[in-house]
């Protein structure tokens, strides 16, 4: 049971030497794509680029431990750096010491929630972020990530905001400021980058863009030039200390961090289902357990100065397709890292920061994504809206309330459309025993005498009415010469008090106006319930058919038909 | 179209001299019990009796002009009564001149509230407050109005406060202070009403009470012995002025003003609805009509003095009984309290409220529905669960807070229930071509290398990780013989981006595992999403079928077979 908390113990004592190779290779390449990223989240994040290496050090090994992932790849993301600044910067300027005390703190309580949820088998939450609340919300993010890269690609200082008018407003009247030897530079690394990863996509092309940053820079002497670089990176691995937990911080940062733990572990978890798919004859994936393994990484992470991480997208494709077989890749990766930081820092100083910002902005150009858009449009309009609406809030009124509103109004038209359910009135299929939509079968035969109906819905409080008024108009249209009237109940998921109530109802008028009322194909959970509420008894035993079309053969001819009406109630009593 | 608008217009022209007695006789008991319960509720509502007789004149009238039932009967009810209390002693002590006010300026809020709903047909909301909800704080509510009742019933002065452990505690301190005179007048009058309200349900007890305690007070000179009488009521009828809009007052009472809109529109539908089913060769109801009747009752009564009113359940019952046909009734109605207004407020100087009080009690004592708890109970326990929390939370959080929290609370357990939904394995009852649950009927046969599925819920992005998750362990389960996969759709009454991806993946990782995955019963609403999302394609049209049945005909013998797979994509292209 103890392999089920702690995964690593199932997988290394087995260790495959075969898997080696794979592992090691994947490890160092994820190691050396983390360096040049790391640094760019952090610095998007609003912290000295330094954090971004502490987040993939400690994390990695305890995502390592406790994660079912075998090829996840934790470590700061784009999207989560985003909204640690959008979030935090209205607490502290970012690059202050009070500034990267609160994102430790926040990182601490990320760890907590994730954990906790995890232990409390809360994973499912994660569902309620729908596919184009994820589009929009992700499209908007990656725009203002973008735009919140200007200040570097140009070399001006802009306005610490996400809202992107006031940045293009700034730029723009500024725009002489322009220091053109960044600006170049940057655009050089945004091309350079770019075609290197279409022409060869696991090639480390940020590393290269880095260190051709860094000797142009050293080697023109561009400081001089106004362009700005990374400068002194402290040597050395990050100590041990104790998260800054303080009441008034915790309240104010309660919302972010819980949507940043809800949007990372979203991020991460899509990503590791994806392998995990793949590599479904190696290992099974545990959502919950995924919580647990990121909350350690997080809340072990904020103990050594790390900002919030999760799994990445991009990286753990790389890890996957370099040969990562299990979390020993990871452990690769941050022995790397710790080389790193041990003596590899001064290396960084002259990193230009119009590199890092070129960085980024090809890793999020991809995340504006179109062909959603366009799959959204065509295939319902209604999701398409949900999307655009989220995207706009995102924008206009906040990271964190676009991805709250996304998910409430989502919900908001779940309940609304099932007020308002698909009902069809059915006719025979000639020559079959088959009945459908006479609407959307003109060859479906409907008799002048009956109705059959069939409600696609669950019947509960908030649709009731809507069921009573719509088989009412139904009965109106044949009024007259209407004898039966069959309830085909195939779509009817479940039912509750409301709905129970709604029956009773319909049964007893039917029975006053001397129409005989038949319900056909319910479903267990609603015969249990309609069996306790003594509906069963009301309607009659013999009113339950099995189908649409038993119920007609006893309608016709009850003595000769040889249906059992009350089969399908047999077994549930 | 105008009388569409205005009913009245409907039927007034065309009045039947045979429909007249009925209104009359119905016109004037109605008119007899307002007497006593208008003055009742409006001192349960905190104001002087006398407002009770306002809101029974303006607002019937324009509810006869406007609204689309015929026997409803308008006024004030004891829930709403109870709100406005529970609501409005938060701004001032009951009975003073700001109280009063601010009472009318919430009918005024209300009448807005309700008509611009019933102008934008937003009336759908009222089926929001489901079967459970209702019972629930309908049975606090009484309670609270009980507790309420005390302070008249034993002659004290208890605390204005619905914290019945309050009330509680310091009428059993002042337990001495009980004046004798006044509790054997209430429970009198609790006993005479209740028991000849058994005996003979149409007569007008609560008059007779009212009169036996007006002469017993008389005749007894009790005023002098400590009982409370109503003393001097203004003579005329309620004079026309502007309601007191002002700012601050609207901002504090709108949550309430909405919470009382719904709750009162709810209860009278309700019996509205049931009164319509009854005639409904005569007439039908609109909902959204019925919002601008009642929104216009309490638009127009607030510029008459009236207090919050809506369709109330008791006096509606007695009209229909008595022969109401149309809404001549009402108006007759308002016209003989117009008559007691002018002329007989004097002889209510000696009512004493102890006899208000019972005839509150005897009312609000049959909302207390344990039959419904009872049905709830056996029902669904979880519904039985809602009721009861709604019920607590009423009684010991607040009126308005209860309802909200029941509402809400109902909501999220249908969300939460659609990401788990049902499904079933399914396997061919003997002799026939009918599919059903192997768990439920064990005589149903499955093979072993075809699984068939159903899934009972629209499929969307709250359930689709649950949905895959579920068939890949049914498929686990049969893992290397298994070679046809059947979703049987029926139940999957919609579907959204999110499925379609879902579904999408599903099909990809069969096509991957050379296992045949057929969809049989795809209702259209979901084949139009599939098909413009390029699904229907992607599966292949000859993947679809009708029913279970054609699929695995159609997969014995392709050649032989006369089934038309893609017969059901047809009709919608």
């Amino acid at each position: 049971v103890i392999k089920k908390f702690v995964p690593i113990l199932g997988w290394l004592p087995n260790y495959r030497k075969a898997d080696l190779p794979g592992d090691i290779s994947a490890g160092l390449t994820v190691g050396v794509m983390l360096i040049p990223q790391g640094m760019a989240y952090a610095l998007l994040a609003g912290l000295p680029p330094i954090y971004g290496l502490y987040a993939s050090l400690v994390p990695l090994l305890l995502y390592a431990l406790l994660g079912t992932s075998r090829q996840l790849a934790v470590g700061p993301v784009a999207m989560v750096s985003l909204m640690i600044a959008a979030g935090v910067n209205q607490f502290a300027a970012p690059g202050t010491e009070e500034y990267i005390t609160l994102v430790i703190l926040l990182t601490f309580m990320i760890g907590v929630i994730q954990f906790g949820m995890g232990l409390l088998r809360l994973g499912f939450l994660v569902n309620f972020l729908s596919h184009p609340v994820i589009t929009g919300f992700t499209s908007a993010a990656a725009i203002i990530i973008g735009f919140s890269q200007l200040q570097h690609l140009l070399g001006l200082t802009l306005p610490q905001t996400n809202q992107i008018h006031e940045i293009l407003y700034y730029a723009l009247r500024d725009i002489r400021a322009v220091n053109i030897p960044t600006l170049l530079l940057g655009l050089c690394a945004v091309t350079l980058i770019f075609f290197l990863k279409k022409w060869k996509p696991t090639f480390p092309s940020p590393l290269l863009a880095v260190a051709t940053g860094i000797g142009f820079v050293w080697l023109f002497d561009l400081p001089a030039k106004g362009v700005q670089i990374v400068g002194s990176i402290p040597e050395g691995l990050p100590s041990f200390s104790l998260p800054p937990v303080e009441d008034t911080a915790i309240q104010a940062l309660f919302p972010l961090s819980l949507a940043i733990a809800l949007v990372g572990f979203m991020e991460s978890i899509a990503v590791a289902k994806a392998m995990a798919a793949r590599h479904r004859d190696n290992y099974t994936l545990d959502s919950n357990q995924e919580l647990i393994g990121l909350g350690a990484a997080n809340l072990g992470g904020a103990f050594f100065q790390s900002l919030p991480v999760t799994g990445g997208l991009s990286r753990t494709i790389v890890n996957e397709q370099a040969g990562a077989k299990t979390g020993l890749a990871a452990i690769i990766s941050a022995i790397l890292i710790g080389f790193t930081l041990l003596f590899l820092t001064p290396l960084f100083y002259y990193l230009p920061k119009a590199v890092l910002a070129a960085v980024i902005l090809v890793a999020v150009a991809k995340l504006i994504d179109f062909k959603e858009l366009r799959f959204l449009w065509c295939t319902k309009r209604e999701d398409f809206a949900m999307a655009a609406l989220t995207f706009l809030a995102t924008l206009f009124i906040g990271v964190e309330e676009g991805i709250a509103i996304g998910v409430v109004i989502s919900l908001a038209m779940v309940i609304y459309h099932s007020t308002r359910p698909h009902f069809a009135v059915l006719g025979k299929l000639p020559g079959t025993n088959v009945y459908r939509n006479i609407n959307r079968f003109p060859e479906a035969k409907e008799e002048q005498d009956k109705l059959i109906m069939r409600f696609d819905s669950m019947l509960y409080f908030a649709n009731t009415e809507y069921f009573k008024e719509k088989l009412q108009r139904l009965e109106e249209k044949k009024e007259t010469s209407l004898k039966l009237v069959i309830i085909d109940a195939v779509g009817i998921t479940s039912i509750d008090a409301s709905g129970v109530h709604a029956l009773r109802e319909i049964i007893e008028d039917h029975q006053k106006r001397n129409i005989t009322l038949y319900l056909s194909g319910v479903i267990g959970p609603v015969r249990d319930v309609l069996h306790r509420a003594g509906i069963t008894d009301r309607l009659g035993k013999d009113h339950f058919f099995i189908d649409i079309n038993e119920a007609l053969e006893y309608y016709t001819e009850p003595e000769k038909s040889k249906v059992n009406p009350a089969y399908i109630l047999q077994t549930n009593q």
